[in-house]
């Protein structure tokens, strides 16, 4: 159902984009020392975890949208599925670290990646997808469908 | 650190508190129609989902706390262990499904449960912990040590 517009493309983040995904990630919090060998790591980790009743599908998806003239990566976000015994053994989509280049602002990217990642999490069959974010973004996930559910309550080591 | 009071105490969660966990859960949500054969499966592949760089601990942690006396589940919660690109591949522990059962309440059994779910997801090296909560919850979260982070919005389908 997501129109992706001419010139770009959306699939799942492979090895190849480290160095795109470490700048565009940078626009969105700290991403520190991280080596190609930890990022091999990361993608090969979130390959094993499959879902419970669909072992053919993965628990963290992570796709990227591309830039077709300059293979760029011009977004980035992530939707976990978790299993809870709640809503008879439901699931919920977690959207997290959703980035888009800062060369890339303006052409509504964001909406993409997010109505992307609330589509996977649909078919997955997650009863709901949840995301945190900072009040001045209410507004922009408003207009991606979501709508105000609580408090995010965080405490850091 | 945690500290448990006399007559109870606190373990992961059992087969054998399946009868409990759908009470105590009722009073958080819809807890719907779970057979005792769906609780055993998300059980197990609760213990299949392992931490990648520590591989004998788990991602889904859930922990109950137990009446000495009478063996009821008095409260019970989850810290389930997101890995992260950022922060170096850091960790997240995501607080979820937080219940204390109607007969156990004025016990601070609920910030029990916070605290210790909290110091696990220290122990297994998360940079931050986070929940979502209702906002007339924030005043007892930030007794439990938590600040305001940002807005939980949700989709549903
Ligand atoms: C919808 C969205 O992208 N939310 C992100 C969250 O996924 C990310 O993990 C966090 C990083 O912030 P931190 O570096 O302070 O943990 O920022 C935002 O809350
Ligand atoms: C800290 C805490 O316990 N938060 C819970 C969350 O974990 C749970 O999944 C949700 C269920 O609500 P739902 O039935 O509307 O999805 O309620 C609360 O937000």
């Amino acid at each position: 159902r997501t129109i992706i517009p001419n010139g770009f493309s959306i699939r799942k983040i492979e090895l190849s984009d480290f160095e795109d995904v470490k700048i565009v990630l940078a626009g969105l919090t700290t991403v520190g020392p991280i080596t190609l060998c930890t990022y091999e790591t990361i993608l090969n980790y979130w390959n094993s975890v499959k879902l419970m009743n669909k072992p053919s599908e993965y628990a963290y998806n992570t796709s990227v949208i591309i830039d077709d003239h300059t293979h760029t990566v011009a977004a980035i976000g992530t939707i976990f599925v978790e299993q809870k015994i709640i809503h008879d053994g439901g699931l919920v989509g977690h959207i997290e670290d959703i980035a888009v280049n800062s060369d890339y602002r303006g052409q509504k990217l964001g909406k993409l990646i997010i109505d992307y990642l609330s589509e996977q999490g649909e078919k997955l069959g997650c009863y709901k997808v949840i995301l945190d974010c900072d009040v001045k973004n209410v507004g922009f996930y408003e207009k991606c469908n979501y709508n105000q559910a609580g408090i995010e309550m965080q405490t850091r080591f």
